[in-house]
């Protein structure tokens, strides 16, 4: 019955049993249920009822309910469960999120979780928030099931039974040895097809791919995503196991990775989505427009510096608009072709070099096609002066291959000091090719002056 | 000893078993690595190995390895091999694999191979090539498993065992009715520790996620990102199951969707790498340059337009790359936001009447302080002129809020009539918000041109 019913269906049953104080039947259909529609449930069901829904819960459920939710839903049911109860649904998350968790709390308030915890889970809890959010550590949870590779299949599908509560997300078994270094990987589907009675040694796969703790989460989103991995184990210095990444972390990093990408290209402040408040939002994307603002003004002063020439010459102003956009065009086109292209390919000195030919080579045939162009477009729009075309075609010649070269460099070096590249971000090389070109176009046009002007 | 050698170590082994034609010797080797380690082999071996490499290799052996490679590579291999062998390889591959390779090929390459298959293996190749690439279709594979659910544990051990060989990245079995509808899923964990005269129906998961063979490649990805899965099964209308899509294809869309977003943010056109030639990059970047070129020239013939008032009041040109700049800084954070916010988020008509007032807010919060900021600061550079301040101050205020909403409702808009939001790309916002604000600042500057000349 449950198996067609929508999710309105599903929400009006949970009320009626929350009305009726049916708890059994509620914790039943649950159980039918993934958690995410649980936690869809959870958030389309009117603010009276979470409180008796939360209760109702078998702990397990709450936990399983907890790690589908946004930190403001999840602090909110800690704060209805109440210490106690909190604590024992922590102990029954997933340890990457429940690390996720704790990280949106203040100090004080772990704490007080911890002092009710037993001395192992809270010395566990410590020990998982010590690593950074962002490595191998910060993602990995101890979720995972090991045996000894002398073990037999029949011993390694007793342990599962024993720990089946918690492996349902697990698809492999980890091999370890006396000194619990990771030495092979066996798959579900192995032991389920291999003789009951051979030894793991004799199935598993003994070339394991592993990542270090320390490990940065894109590198370890890119072993998943390179080998097709469901879970890639974490190891330590001496190749101890010490838990396991799992591919909808890797997912999550990628989508991270890809908004991070693009907070970069458009100068846009951190996390801002279709629910940030209007001042947030503003106070997050100000700073980089009052910097740009103040680089624009640069513009401004460079071109009071050629008042002389545009004086004589009004019609360098027409083109001037087109000029600066092209350069900060093509400036992002590069700029978007580098910052993707750290994301898969290892940047090499060699690829570095390989990659500034290529865009000076392409800023050639865009800033030659394009400047032709405009040669001929300038020579007969502005009553054909000649040398007006020359000025304004020579000029976005070179802008172009500058714009195109800056757009590559810049971020290239920034990634290879290390910087954090959300400085090179879209407008603000849009705003320094703004500025070479408008040197490199009333630079040409003054030093062509006395042609310009005899016509 | 596998298990811990070097990739270059590997290859020295494999180049001595290549000289020594160790045949068996070079096909168990691989047999004890990943298919992506084979494939970097490959990639590492010196040309003039390669064919010889390719003949050793068993038929289930080049399909994972071409499985691993780029279509340029893989088509290398398919001519080494010949129409006969490569066919066979083909008929090894996964189904999604395959289609992505045959729609490298043409038509009558396809054909070719297509000739010398067995009857049933070509029928099923066209209707694999028959979806859409971008369809849940295009992404499926029939390499999974299913069963009846009158059948036990027992038979479902059986049926794994005779499939082994293709089931290796299979985690869940499906399990269907007598009409082949999909009625069921069960994991292997739950048939590992389960008794093993249970009958399938007692184990199975009853209310299963599926998505429809038409629907759109993101929707699969959200629904496996969404639920956490390994794999998601496809049916048709009347609920059959077709195939399934894998959770490592899901990370392929995000990686596409995020490059595709990048690409639209910086008019890049499509598929351009590090390893794309020069004029390959310059032929897809030229279509959008050339269009920005003619739409920044309109930007030059409204300025020429306003020639009378610039003659006047030379100082309003200094601060004209400042007023445009910002306004296309602005549009571009905006469009980021839209851009990203709909791949995450459902855009309903309450959202978009949300978001729109919140951008306008937005753009009031940042065109109000930057305005005041440059009005103070026009008011000194330019010899305490009040109404050049005001006039610049004032610009920038209508000019933020302008461009702020063109850089939220074009992409909207876009999205709303469904055409390919890559034509609203950044450079494109920023060329139309440059025309806006050229126009608005030169419209107030002449409409106050009396008080900006008498002082």
């Amino acid at each position: 019955m449950v198996a067609n019913m929508t999710e309105d269906q599903l929400l009006v049953l949970v009320i009626k049993y929350l009305k009726e104080a049916k708890r059994g039947a509620l914790q039943q259909l649950l159980e039918e249920l993934h958690p995410y529609d649980v936690a869809q449930i959870y958030i389309g069901l009117p603010d009276k009822h979470h409180h008796k829904f939360i209760t109702f819960l078998t702990p397990d459920q709450v936990a399983d309910l907890i790690q589908e939710l946004d930190s403001e839903l999840q602090i909110e049911i800690l704060h209805k469960l109440g210490i106690e109860r909190s604590s024992k649904v922590m102990n029954l998350m997933d340890n990457d999120d429940l690390a996720d968790l704790l990280n949106e709390l203040s100090v004080d308030r772990i704490q007080e979780f911890l002092d009710v915890m037993k001395k192992e889970d809270s010395q566990h809890i410590q020990s998982l928030m010590s690593y950074p959010a962002d490595s191998a550590g910060g993602l990995m949870t101890n979720q995972f099931v090991w045996i000894h590779a002398d073990q037999t299949v029949r011993q390694a599908v007793e342990k599962l039974k024993t720990y089946a509560s918690f492996s349902e997300n697990i698809y492999y078994l980890y091999v370890i040895n006396a000194e619990k270094k990771l030495v092979g990987v066996v798959s579900y589907r192995d032991l389920l097809i291999a003789d009951i009675d051979v030894q793991i040694e004799e199935l598993m796969f003994s070339r394991v791919v592993s990542v270090h703790v320390n490990d940065d989460q894109e590198d370890v989103a890119q072993t998943i995503e390179r080998y097709d991995f469901i879970a890639v184990p974490v190891v330590d210095d001496h190749n101890k196991l010490l838990g396991i990444i799992t591919v909808d972390d890797a997912i999550d990093v990628f989508i991270r990775e890809a908004n991070e990408d693009i907070e970069r290209l458009s100068a846009v402040g951190r996390d801002i989505d279709f629910n940030t408040k209007a001042i947030t939002a503003s106070i997050r994307r100000l700073p980089w427009l009052v910097l740009l603002l103040f680089i624009g003004l640069l513009s401004g002063s460079i071109i009071s510096g050629f008042e002389a020439t545009l004086d004589q010459v009004v019609a360098l102003i027409f083109f001037m608009p087109m000029i600066a956009g092209m350069t900060g065009n093509t400036g992002t086109q590069s700029l978007a072709v580098v910052v993707r292209g750290i994301v898969t390919a290892d940047v090499d000195r060699a690829t570095v070099v390989k990659l500034i030919l290529r865009e000076l080579r392409v800023g050639l045939i865009i800033g030659l096609t394009c400047g032709i162009l405009i040669s001929l477009i300038a020579y007969f729009w502005q009553d054909q002066n000649i040398y007006l075309g020359f000025v304004v075609g020579a000029s976005l010649l070179i802008t172009l291959v500058v714009g195109t070269l800056a757009g590559t460099m810049i971020p290239l070096m920034l990634h290879r000091f290390g910087i954090d590249p959300a400085v090179a971000s879209g407008p603000l090389i849009t705003t320094i090719n703004d500025i070479f070109s408008l040197m490199i176009y009333f630079g040409i046009a003054t030093a062509f002056l006395s042609q310009l002007t005899a016509l």
